[in-house]
Protein backbone atom coordinates (compact mmCIF):
# COMPACT_ATOMS: atom_id res chain seq x y z
CA UNK A 1 0.00 0.00 0.00
CA UNK A 2 1.25 3.16 -0.97
CA UNK A 3 0.46 6.61 1.47
CA UNK A 4 -2.68 8.67 -0.67
CA UNK A 5 -0.82 10.91 -2.83
CA UNK A 6 -2.11 14.71 -2.23
CA UNK A 7 -3.22 17.25 -5.16
CA UNK A 8 -1.14 20.28 -3.93
CA UNK A 9 -3.86 22.88 -4.94
CA UNK A 10 -6.43 21.10 -3.17
CA UNK A 11 -3.88 21.18 -0.22
CA UNK A 12 -3.03 24.88 -0.18
CA UNK A 13 -6.95 25.04 -0.81
CA UNK A 14 -7.56 23.24 2.66
CA UNK A 15 -4.89 25.34 4.79
CA UNK A 16 -5.90 28.43 3.66
CA UNK A 17 -9.59 28.07 4.04
CA UNK A 18 -8.53 26.53 7.68
CA UNK A 19 -6.58 29.43 8.85
CA UNK A 20 -9.64 31.80 7.61
CA UNK A 21 -12.54 29.49 8.84
CA UNK A 22 -10.07 29.98 12.48
CA UNK A 23 -9.76 33.72 12.50
CA UNK A 24 -13.77 34.17 11.75
CA UNK A 25 -15.49 31.36 14.12
CA UNK A 26 -12.69 30.35 16.61
CA UNK A 27 -11.32 27.33 17.27
CA UNK A 28 -13.95 25.50 18.96
CA UNK A 29 -17.05 26.06 16.52
CA UNK A 30 -14.86 24.85 13.49
CA UNK A 31 -15.36 21.74 11.90
CA UNK A 32 -13.67 19.56 9.12
CA UNK A 33 -17.10 20.34 7.34
CA UNK A 34 -16.69 23.95 7.06
CA UNK A 35 -13.13 23.50 5.99
CA UNK A 36 -14.03 21.46 3.36
CA UNK A 37 -16.99 23.46 1.94
CA UNK A 38 -14.57 26.74 1.64
CA UNK A 39 -11.88 24.53 0.17
CA UNK A 40 -14.03 23.36 -2.33
CA UNK A 41 -13.04 19.65 -1.56
CA UNK A 42 -14.98 16.48 -0.17
CA UNK A 43 -14.81 15.68 3.50
CA UNK A 44 -12.99 12.54 3.05
CA UNK A 45 -10.48 14.27 0.85
CA UNK A 46 -9.37 16.03 4.12
CA UNK A 47 -10.15 12.76 6.48
CA UNK A 48 -7.88 11.18 4.22
CA UNK A 49 -4.70 13.20 4.64
CA UNK A 50 -5.20 14.42 8.65
CA UNK A 51 -6.49 13.18 11.58
CA UNK A 52 -8.83 16.04 12.25
CA UNK A 53 -9.14 19.77 12.37
CA UNK A 54 -6.62 20.00 14.71
CA UNK A 55 -3.78 18.29 12.32
CA UNK A 56 -5.05 20.89 9.34
CA UNK A 57 -4.29 23.67 11.32
CA UNK A 58 -0.86 22.67 12.40
CA UNK A 59 0.25 21.68 8.96
CA UNK A 60 -0.84 25.06 7.78
CA UNK A 61 1.11 26.40 10.59
CA UNK A 62 4.08 24.64 9.70
CA UNK A 63 3.80 25.69 6.02
CA UNK A 64 3.43 29.47 7.30
CA UNK A 65 7.37 29.48 9.35
CA UNK A 66 10.33 29.72 7.07
CA UNK A 67 12.54 26.81 6.95
CA UNK A 68 15.71 26.87 9.20
CA UNK A 69 14.74 29.85 11.24
CA UNK A 70 17.49 31.93 11.94
CA UNK A 71 17.77 34.94 14.40
CA UNK A 72 19.23 38.26 13.42
CA UNK A 73 22.98 38.97 14.94
CA UNK A 74 24.10 42.38 14.74
CA UNK A 75 26.55 41.84 17.44
CA UNK A 76 24.02 43.54 20.08
CA UNK A 77 22.35 40.48 22.22
CA UNK A 78 20.10 42.61 23.86
CA UNK A 79 18.89 44.64 20.75
CA UNK A 80 18.68 41.03 19.18
CA UNK A 81 16.56 39.81 22.05
CA UNK A 82 14.69 42.75 21.30
CA UNK A 83 14.02 41.96 18.12
CA UNK A 84 12.57 38.49 18.27
CA UNK A 85 10.70 39.28 21.90
CA UNK A 86 9.08 42.42 20.85
CA UNK A 87 8.26 39.64 17.78
CA UNK A 88 6.44 37.16 19.90
CA UNK A 89 4.68 39.55 21.89
CA UNK A 90 3.25 41.32 18.88
CA UNK A 91 2.32 37.62 17.69
CA UNK A 92 0.12 36.78 20.58
CA UNK A 93 -1.48 40.11 20.83
CA UNK A 94 -2.78 39.95 16.98
CA UNK A 95 -6.45 38.76 17.09
CA UNK A 96 -6.13 36.15 14.35
CA UNK A 97 -2.33 34.83 15.01
CA UNK A 98 -3.65 34.37 19.03
CA UNK A 99 -6.76 32.27 17.66
CA UNK A 100 -4.22 29.87 15.72
CA UNK A 101 -1.91 29.45 18.85
CA UNK A 102 -5.42 29.11 21.15
CA UNK A 103 -6.26 26.64 18.97
CA UNK A 104 -2.92 24.42 18.87
CA UNK A 105 -2.54 24.90 22.48
CA UNK A 106 -5.98 23.32 23.09
CA UNK A 107 -4.89 20.61 20.88
CA UNK A 108 -1.54 19.62 22.35
CA UNK A 109 -3.15 19.42 25.46
CA UNK A 110 -5.68 17.20 24.88
CA UNK A 111 -3.48 15.02 22.27
CA UNK A 112 0.00 14.22 23.07
CA UNK A 113 0.80 12.90 19.58
CA UNK A 114 0.03 16.70 18.10
CA UNK A 115 1.99 18.21 20.99
CA UNK A 116 5.06 15.98 19.92
CA UNK A 117 4.48 17.17 16.08
CA UNK A 118 4.21 20.48 17.36
CA UNK A 119 6.84 20.51 19.64
CA UNK A 120 9.40 19.11 17.34
CA UNK A 121 8.33 20.57 13.59
CA UNK A 122 6.94 23.87 14.65
CA UNK A 123 8.59 25.02 18.64
CA UNK A 124 11.84 23.65 18.56
CA UNK A 125 13.98 25.23 15.48
CA UNK A 126 12.36 28.39 16.75
CA UNK A 127 13.71 27.96 20.18
CA UNK A 128 16.72 26.41 19.01
CA UNK A 129 17.52 29.78 17.31
CA UNK A 130 17.16 31.71 19.82
CA UNK A 131 19.59 29.27 21.58
CA UNK A 132 22.22 29.69 18.90
CA UNK A 133 21.74 33.19 19.27
CA UNK A 134 22.55 33.10 22.71
CA UNK A 135 25.32 30.64 22.18
CA UNK A 136 27.25 33.64 20.09
CA UNK A 137 26.39 36.10 22.40
CA UNK A 138 28.54 33.88 25.01
CA UNK A 139 31.01 34.03 22.38
CA UNK A 140 31.37 37.51 22.82
CA UNK A 141 31.16 38.07 26.31
CA UNK A 142 27.79 39.24 26.51
CA UNK A 143 26.20 36.12 28.00
CA UNK A 144 27.38 34.50 30.82
CA UNK A 145 29.25 30.87 30.24
CA UNK A 146 27.68 28.93 32.74
CA UNK A 147 23.53 29.83 32.16
CA UNK A 148 21.68 26.77 31.35
CA UNK A 149 20.23 27.69 27.67
CA UNK A 150 17.59 25.72 27.67
CA UNK A 151 15.99 27.81 31.06
CA UNK A 152 17.21 31.09 29.75
CA UNK A 153 14.82 30.59 26.36
CA UNK A 154 12.36 29.84 29.03
CA UNK A 155 12.73 32.80 30.98
CA UNK A 156 12.59 34.98 27.51
CA UNK A 157 9.41 33.33 26.44
CA UNK A 158 8.04 31.07 29.65
CA UNK A 159 6.24 35.06 30.31
CA UNK A 160 4.78 35.68 27.27
CA UNK A 161 2.86 32.46 27.41
CA UNK A 162 2.14 32.98 31.43
CA UNK A 163 0.60 36.65 30.97
CA UNK A 164 -0.93 35.47 27.18
CA UNK A 165 -2.77 32.66 29.41
CA UNK A 166 -3.92 34.15 32.15
CA UNK A 167 -4.74 37.42 30.18
CA UNK A 168 -3.01 38.97 33.20
CA UNK A 169 -1.67 42.86 31.61
CA UNK A 170 -1.43 44.30 28.58
CA UNK A 171 1.06 42.37 25.67
CA UNK A 172 3.16 45.72 24.31
CA UNK A 173 5.88 46.62 22.98
CA UNK A 174 7.21 48.05 26.21
CA UNK A 175 6.27 44.88 27.96
CA UNK A 176 8.67 43.21 25.56
CA UNK A 177 11.64 45.49 26.15
CA UNK A 178 11.44 45.45 30.03
CA UNK A 179 11.03 41.64 29.51
CA UNK A 180 14.11 41.32 27.57
CA UNK A 181 15.90 44.22 30.29
CA UNK A 182 14.79 41.80 33.19
CA UNK A 183 16.22 38.57 31.84
CA UNK A 184 19.55 39.98 30.51
CA UNK A 185 20.01 41.78 34.15
CA UNK A 186 20.21 37.50 34.74
CA UNK A 187 22.17 36.14 32.36
CA UNK A 188 25.04 39.22 31.49
CA UNK A 189 28.31 38.18 33.13
CA UNK B 1 -36.67 34.05 41.88
CA UNK B 2 -34.04 33.00 44.09
CA UNK B 3 -30.89 30.89 43.30
CA UNK B 4 -31.63 27.58 43.70
CA UNK B 5 -30.56 26.44 47.31
CA UNK B 6 -27.66 24.05 47.01
CA UNK B 7 -26.84 20.64 49.16
CA UNK B 8 -23.93 21.02 50.72
CA UNK B 9 -23.74 17.37 50.84
CA UNK B 10 -24.08 16.83 47.01
CA UNK B 11 -22.15 19.54 46.18
CA UNK B 12 -19.26 17.71 47.81
CA UNK B 13 -20.19 14.63 46.63
CA UNK B 14 -20.16 16.12 42.72
CA UNK B 15 -16.87 18.15 43.47
CA UNK B 16 -15.17 14.71 44.71
CA UNK B 17 -16.26 12.61 42.05
CA UNK B 18 -15.77 15.11 39.27
CA UNK B 19 -11.93 15.39 40.28
CA UNK B 20 -11.89 11.76 40.77
CA UNK B 21 -13.44 11.02 37.40
CA UNK B 22 -10.91 13.45 36.06
CA UNK B 23 -7.79 11.54 37.02
CA UNK B 24 -9.26 8.47 36.22
CA UNK B 25 -10.41 9.37 32.41
CA UNK B 26 -8.56 12.62 31.54
CA UNK B 27 -10.83 15.91 30.70
CA UNK B 28 -11.94 15.46 26.85
CA UNK B 29 -13.61 12.01 28.19
CA UNK B 30 -15.24 13.36 31.31
CA UNK B 31 -19.11 14.03 30.75
CA UNK B 32 -21.50 15.34 33.52
CA UNK B 33 -23.62 12.22 33.20
CA UNK B 34 -20.17 9.85 34.85
CA UNK B 35 -19.96 12.58 37.80
CA UNK B 36 -23.62 12.38 38.60
CA UNK B 37 -23.94 8.81 37.87
CA UNK B 38 -20.27 8.48 40.65
CA UNK B 39 -21.86 11.38 43.02
CA UNK B 40 -25.18 9.68 43.12
CA UNK B 41 -26.96 12.60 41.64
CA UNK B 42 -29.38 13.24 38.74
CA UNK B 43 -27.80 15.35 35.85
CA UNK B 44 -30.48 18.06 36.24
CA UNK B 45 -29.13 18.90 39.81
CA UNK B 46 -25.41 19.21 37.92
CA UNK B 47 -26.42 21.63 35.32
CA UNK B 48 -28.88 23.63 37.74
CA UNK B 49 -25.70 24.87 39.78
CA UNK B 50 -22.78 25.10 37.38
CA UNK B 51 -22.92 25.81 33.20
CA UNK B 52 -20.74 22.54 32.58
CA UNK B 53 -18.17 20.16 33.66
CA UNK B 54 -14.98 23.09 33.15
CA UNK B 55 -17.35 24.86 36.21
CA UNK B 56 -17.45 21.91 38.25
CA UNK B 57 -13.68 21.22 38.05
CA UNK B 58 -12.44 25.17 38.76
CA UNK B 59 -14.48 25.38 41.64
CA UNK B 60 -13.76 21.82 42.72
CA UNK B 61 -9.88 23.71 42.41
CA UNK B 62 -10.98 26.97 44.39
CA UNK B 63 -12.37 24.65 47.25
CA UNK B 64 -9.13 22.84 47.74
CA UNK B 65 -7.38 26.02 47.62
CA UNK B 66 -6.91 27.26 51.08
CA UNK B 67 -8.05 30.99 51.69
CA UNK B 68 -5.84 34.04 52.25
CA UNK B 69 -2.77 32.60 51.09
CA UNK B 70 0.25 33.50 52.74
CA UNK B 71 4.09 32.73 51.39
CA UNK B 72 6.14 31.73 54.17
CA UNK B 73 8.53 34.35 55.32
CA UNK B 74 11.40 33.11 57.21
CA UNK B 75 13.73 36.18 56.00
CA UNK B 76 15.27 34.82 53.18
CA UNK B 77 13.90 35.46 49.97
CA UNK B 78 15.89 33.20 47.85
CA UNK B 79 14.78 29.75 50.23
CA UNK B 80 11.42 31.00 50.47
CA UNK B 81 11.18 31.42 46.76
CA UNK B 82 12.66 27.64 46.48
CA UNK B 83 9.90 26.65 48.60
CA UNK B 84 6.99 27.61 46.56
CA UNK B 85 8.54 27.18 43.52
CA UNK B 86 9.52 23.92 44.20
CA UNK B 87 5.56 23.18 45.55
CA UNK B 88 4.78 24.41 42.07
CA UNK B 89 7.06 22.78 40.09
CA UNK B 90 5.65 19.43 41.91
CA UNK B 91 2.12 19.94 40.82
CA UNK B 92 2.80 20.32 37.48
CA UNK B 93 4.55 17.35 37.42
CA UNK B 94 2.02 15.20 39.46
CA UNK B 95 -0.13 13.24 36.84
CA UNK B 96 -3.43 14.33 39.24
CA UNK B 97 -2.77 17.66 39.60
CA UNK B 98 -1.39 17.90 36.07
CA UNK B 99 -4.42 16.92 34.69
CA UNK B 100 -6.73 19.73 36.43
CA UNK B 101 -4.51 21.77 35.23
CA UNK B 102 -4.67 20.97 32.19
CA UNK B 103 -7.99 20.57 32.48
CA UNK B 104 -8.87 24.19 33.61
CA UNK B 105 -6.21 25.51 30.93
CA UNK B 106 -8.48 24.07 28.07
CA UNK B 107 -11.27 25.50 29.33
CA UNK B 108 -10.09 28.65 30.25
CA UNK B 109 -8.61 28.95 26.67
CA UNK B 110 -11.99 28.40 25.13
CA UNK B 111 -14.41 30.35 27.18
CA UNK B 112 -13.24 33.85 28.22
CA UNK B 113 -15.77 34.01 31.14
CA UNK B 114 -14.36 30.90 33.19
CA UNK B 115 -11.15 32.52 32.23
CA UNK B 116 -11.82 35.33 34.26
CA UNK B 117 -13.14 33.28 37.37
CA UNK B 118 -10.45 31.10 37.42
CA UNK B 119 -7.40 34.41 37.33
CA UNK B 120 -10.07 36.32 39.65
CA UNK B 121 -10.42 33.69 42.08
CA UNK B 122 -7.68 30.65 41.67
CA UNK B 123 -4.89 32.62 40.40
CA UNK B 124 -4.55 36.24 41.52
CA UNK B 125 -4.78 35.40 45.00
CA UNK B 126 -1.58 32.92 44.30
CA UNK B 127 0.46 35.30 42.40
CA UNK B 128 -0.73 37.93 44.83
CA UNK B 129 1.01 36.08 47.82
CA UNK B 130 4.24 35.79 45.73
CA UNK B 131 4.05 39.47 45.13
CA UNK B 132 3.64 40.32 48.39
CA UNK B 133 6.54 38.41 49.29
CA UNK B 134 8.38 40.18 46.87
CA UNK B 135 7.41 43.45 48.40
CA UNK B 136 8.74 42.31 51.67
CA UNK B 137 12.07 41.13 50.50
CA UNK B 138 12.13 44.67 48.59
CA UNK B 139 11.93 46.05 52.34
CA UNK B 140 14.72 44.02 54.07
CA UNK B 141 17.37 44.79 50.66
CA UNK B 142 16.81 41.33 48.90
CA UNK B 143 14.86 42.20 45.97
CA UNK B 144 15.56 45.57 44.14
CA UNK B 145 13.59 48.45 44.53
CA UNK B 146 13.02 49.32 40.84
CA UNK B 147 11.38 46.00 39.40
CA UNK B 148 8.20 45.22 38.33
CA UNK B 149 6.32 42.89 40.33
CA UNK B 150 3.83 41.62 38.12
CA UNK B 151 6.87 40.84 35.34
CA UNK B 152 8.96 39.20 38.67
CA UNK B 153 6.01 36.52 38.92
CA UNK B 154 5.62 36.23 35.61
CA UNK B 155 9.76 35.48 35.32
CA UNK B 156 8.99 32.78 38.37
CA UNK B 157 6.05 30.82 36.83
CA UNK B 158 5.88 31.56 32.95
CA UNK B 159 9.21 28.76 32.75
CA UNK B 160 7.33 25.70 33.95
CA UNK B 161 4.47 26.93 32.06
CA UNK B 162 6.21 26.48 28.78
CA UNK B 163 7.86 23.70 29.72
CA UNK B 164 4.73 22.05 31.30
CA UNK B 165 2.58 22.79 28.21
CA UNK B 166 5.80 22.13 25.89
CA UNK B 167 6.86 19.16 27.91
CA UNK B 168 10.52 20.13 26.75
CA UNK B 169 11.88 19.10 29.85
CA UNK B 170 11.89 17.38 32.91
CA UNK B 171 9.95 19.19 35.82
CA UNK B 172 11.94 18.77 39.48
CA UNK B 173 13.17 20.48 42.17
CA UNK B 174 16.81 20.82 40.18
CA UNK B 175 14.87 23.14 37.63
CA UNK B 176 12.77 24.84 40.40
CA UNK B 177 16.02 25.99 42.25
CA UNK B 178 17.90 26.68 39.13
CA UNK B 179 14.52 28.57 37.31
CA UNK B 180 15.13 30.72 41.32
CA UNK B 181 18.42 31.49 40.95
CA UNK B 182 18.44 32.57 37.48
CA UNK B 183 15.16 34.96 38.85
CA UNK B 184 17.39 36.28 42.22
CA UNK B 185 20.31 37.36 39.83
CA UNK B 186 17.98 39.26 37.77
CA UNK B 187 16.47 40.58 40.92
CA UNK B 188 18.94 40.76 43.07
CA UNK B 189 20.08 44.57 44.11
Amino acid sequence: MTAPRRNERSRRAILTAALELLTETGYPDLTVEAIAARAGVGKQTIYRWWRGKGAVILEAMVDSVPPNAVLPDTGDLRADLRTVIRATVAEFADPRLSATTRAITIETLSDEALAEQVRDQLLRPQLAAVKDRLRAGQATGQARDGIDLDLTVELLFGPIYHRWLLRNGPLTEGYADELVDLAMTAITP
